[in-house]
């Protein structure tokens, strides 16, 4: 279905599944594995007896795994933890005004990567989490997966968890995975962040444990904005976007073109598939797409535009832009990272990296030759805030005495 | 007091004042300037007739401003502004097997700084909230911070704002504050994201309002972990723990030392002091302090120990590090950031810094000579996941044909 208009922004409206997630969530941490087994019985209907899949169980999973897969995996692998590796900051200690001070980086304690899955499953997603994590240094990485019927996760998901040498992998999906990781239980570890996509019910739970752990943000159905001018070609255009919307029917799926007979092509294409909606709006100039993409900061902007050099810089609330040449849907697997903001977030989040499993730590050491007028200039605001003390303390490893 | 012992890890327990909170934000949403009137004469007994100080206003309200404070003012504004710049990150755009990809940062469409006030203020925390943030490139900045009898927020908050270039500041504290930034009213503007320390209710209320707007972190009260070996003047270790302690009574301070002697003389330094609480523990050796510390995850860890080298890559979690020569207190003014994590919360997050105001945004093009191998697994991979239409707009650039 064609709608010819600009959406209105989205809201995840969590909150409407709130009280259901609450419940579940004091049930896993009041009844712990025996919770997590019960659930996975009534939800995914499969029968487990613990929790914790081992690194043997790990390699029984994946015996069955497509060679031609595996194949892909490890190129795919490889390929993002080369690109992850050349992202890493370096510590950052300098000596300004005489004072030797700056950042130095560590990675996050444990984090436990969520994978959505059963019959359908999205084993990319683990690597686009798992790789920058494990690159970042993060020692501690676990993974909750629903089971399959045989009691196994998908069997790349086992693969790829082999592969980034995880601690566990926990045979455990939805709302209820997100309690166990926030909190512990007999056999699940805490871990000190939680990331990934999944559905609202499992967006709600990291919404709601944010008292106890870190979350990478709440992720919703995927969008797409097509910018396109005269010289776009109809086809790739509509592809692209029938591309997105294949993630299903509550994907956002835009296009703002400058060319009514780009518009009218696009229509007509996309016009035979009932299932979907797309959003096709003309406008005026490029400036003027680029405006609106700014105000909807949609997770995917797609330029089908003959110079894109020229807006590039304009465009600021997105998660991830694909020129022209390059399908928007390559970044689902070459990302950098498919998993970006959506609902607007991309206002102040940007894309999954190394840097949500880094910390800066301040650091202050060997200012012997601080410039007095800097230390002088502490003291007084430090007394200005009423902090006498703390002037005191820093004046007195200079031969300040106190009322100096 | 001296407890001789370790504490246990604090939990900030915002949900005690969640009700409370609540009740707040919804009269600021429900109506708006005049529940922030309204409140403002509540709670910090002041009647105000507008919320918004314009850049005239501004000007008169730090036209009493000590000229010697300006002055240090101007000189860590211009220290700290330094140390940022030095370390903005570049965009990351590699070539990788044929494809050119990477991150490009933008920064935060919007931000609002709290800075806790009345008749106590902190400066020091709108230069070290605001200074990244506009090095960062955040183009509209607000404050919020509560207002003075004569209608003016501190004279200093006052004099930084109009240095930082901010939009506006909102002359209002408290919960309302955080409620306005976060929804907006009739003359305050909703921001994309609001950091700064505060009180329990001010952080209650930026937990909540992350359905809408991120935030930096919640924030409690300070934490300082003192590690001391033989070679440790007791006097600069209680002079650091107290400096700490001069935060107020709920700040947590502890000594971990390996000396009998050194805990005992800080012991009878700080025994005078009844009106704070200090732990002091003996431990075996340095590795077994870190250890602890890691586990405890406090905000500020301060070296009293010969030679820091040898220790300082096994300290994993904590938000700040200063090294014997250096106070802690030092951190507070030249930081290079005193707002930092709390609470445990440094097993995840470090300092504020530029990056809490950049995204990277994934980005992709120009791939004509991606390598044939990777571009197969990738569309392996998207039909494994059930993506047809996915690994069809990929393939189709690269003159595959459906099927192939």
């Amino acid at each position: 279905m064609i709608i010819y208009g600009i959406p209105t922004q989205r809201n995840l409206r969590l909150e409407n599944v709130f009280e259901k997630v609450k419940e579940i969530i004091n049930y896993v941490r009041g009844r712990g594995d025996e919770a997590l087994i019960e659930l996975t019985k009534k939800f995914d209907k499969v029968s487990i007896d613990s929790v914790v899949l081992d690194i043997d169980q790990l390699k029984r999973c994946c015996r069955d795994l497509d060679q031609a897969i595996t194949k892909s995996i490890n190129k795919v692998f490889s390929f993002l933890w080369r690109f992850h590796e050349k992202t890493l900051p370096r510590n950052m200690v300098f000596e300004i005004d005489g004072v030797i001070l700056g950042y130095i980086w560590r990675s996050v304690e444990s984090v436990g990567v969520y994978v959505p899955g059963g019959r359908k499953s999205y084993p990319s997603s683990l690597m686009m989490c798992g790789i920058p994590a494990k690159v970042a240094g993060v020692e501690k990485l676990y993974v909750a997966s629903p089971p399959l019927l045989n009691g196994c996760v998908n069997p790349a998901v086992a693969y790829i968890s082999l592969e980034l040498g995880v601690e566990e992998v926990y045979r455990v999906g939805g709302a209820q995975a997100i309690a166990a990781l926030a909190y512990g239980t007999e056999t699940v570890k805490k871990v000190a962040k939680i990331v990934g996509p999944g559905n609202i019910y499992v967006q709600a739970a990291k919404f709601l444990v944010q008292d106890v752990v870190s979350i990478d943000g709440v992720e919703g159905p995927t969008e797409l904005v097509v910018v396109a001018d005269e010289s776009a070609d109809p086809h790739l255009v509509a592809l692209d976007m029938m591309s997105q919307a294949e993630h299903g029917v509550e994907a956002l799926v835009v296009l703002l073109t400058t060319s009514n007979d780009l518009a009218n092509k696009v229509s007509q294409i996309l016009g035979n598939d009932k299932d979907h909606v797309y959003y096709i709006t003309t406008v005026k100039s490029i400036d003027e797409a680029i405006e609106l993409v700014n105000k909807l900061a949609p997770e995917h902007l797609s330029l089908h535009i003959s110079s894109y050099e020229k807006y590039i810089d304009k465009v600021v609330n997105v998660g991830a832009i694909s020129i022209k040449n390059e399908a928007p849907a390559l970044i689902d697997y070459i990302g950098p990272n498919h998993v970006l903001p959506t609902n607007s977030w991309a206002k102040s989040r940007g894309a999954l990296s190394v840097y949500d499993f880094l910390k800066p730590i301040s650091i202050v050491m060997n200012s012997s030759s601080i410039d007095r007028e800097l230390l002088d200039s502490v003291i007084s605001l430090a007394r200005y805030e009423g902090f006498e003390i703390h002037s005191r303390s820093i004046g007195v490893r200079y031969g300040y005495r106190h009322g100096d």
